[in-house]
């Protein structure tokens, strides 16, 4: 039975956002999996309540769902263990936690006040009321005020990535040689943001431009074929 | 022949200091290697320059020296295969590279700001010069006055730990149930700071403290027995 995955989408069923999503995604295509895609969106909780979740991704493995994407990522590195490995043995998987956790608050906490007013324009009008309500109730002023001055308060966001700029300064992935689940925490950050933002967050000379790059290009470009803006 | 480590001292030979030599000591610690200390003080630049360094830790092995915390945890994880592994697997030692970029940025860049002008009593009059011109010319500053107000800057210390932080609150240790390499990366900056300042650096209720902890008692006790302050 194939996978099935619940992912963010608007109104562009074609257009995945999330950055966990992402997450999700790019760790399926490791595996070489594929996922049929249920196409959700924010205010649709009652397709995915019978999984005991209220936020995607859920993947459905026939009558089993798989709710988080940490979760998820290790949901498929025991069913799949013939497949490549997502975090190349136990060490591995055990510091991959804290860098999901370094993932959240540096890099999909650091951009989203930089892109969060470019959202609401993707969804449909009534998931934009809600993301626009309880996203400004979180921020305490309007998007608008969010992401004002956000050419100079990018520079924040770019120095906040120094853990990872300073380590592919000396290998071409978090994995290594090449990418594993530690580049698609942080890679799905980014890719949220290249799928609803036109706002260019790294400078072309950074090597976490590059990097991103590489990623895009990765599984036969499975993320830059995904509609998205060119920054 | 036994391994030779050079160790940052200051007026007490049997108080090693230094962020990056405690990654070493815990690393060998784990690998259930000893090595002969032999105490270097920051002036002493002609002893370490036959071995192509000006900093330590540098580690002797019969004819080899092994420079840089980073290249020597590298190279014990393959000299000593047999031995218990300091990443359990290509995967961590791949990820640590990042995770030992956040600690020198985040725990050892942190918290220096905090300790800085508690160090030169430590050290040798000649040592302490030394210290604090080099120190107040990248700071711009009097150490005295980097410090001042560390009771309120400690809280932004703090709050840049939530990766490690909610790392800890699912997991004992970055390593998973035991500690690895990723642990002796953040916890060499703490002992660090025990060794040679009495100012708090955590809370007693946060899970970066029993971390601090259980490490303090790891391998018999061999952090704990170093000279330091109660904190």
């Amino acid at each position: 039975m194939p996978l099935k995955l619940f992912e963010l989408v608007g109104t562009d069923e074609t257009r995945p956002f999330s950055p966990f999503c992402w997450r999700t995604r790019m760790a399926l295509a490791h595996k070489g999996l594929g996922a049929e895609s249920i196409p959700w969106c924010f205010t649709d909780k009652a397709a995915i309540a019978p999984h005991q979740s209220d936020k995607v991704p859920v993947l459905l493995d026939g009558d089993t769902a798989v709710v988080d994407s940490w979760v998820i990522a290790n949901y498929l590195e025991d069913s799949f263990p013939d497949r490549p490995s997502l975090f190349g043995g136990a060490g591995g998987r055990a510091m991959a936690r804290m860098l999901n956790a370094w993932g959240d608050i540096a890099v999909v906490g650091g951009l989203f006040p930089l892109i969060v007013a470019d959202i609401p324009g993707h969804l449909k009008p009534v998931d934009a009321a809600y993301f626009r309500k309880t996203r400004e109730a979180r921020f305490g002023k309007p998007l608008e005020e969010v992401v004002a001055g956000r050419d100079k308060s990018v520079e924040i966001f770019r120095k906040g990535l120094d853990p990872l700029r300073l380590t592919l300064k000396t290998q071409a992935y978090l994995g290594g040689d090449a990418p594993n689940y530690a580049d698609y925490i942080m890679f799905g950050g980014f890719q949220w943001a290249r799928v609803v933002s036109p706002f260019r967050l790294l400078a072309a000379d950074d090597p976490v431009y590059a990097w991103r790059e590489r990623l895009l290009d990765a599984f036969d470009g499975t993320a830059r074929k995904s509609p998205g803006y060119e920054v």
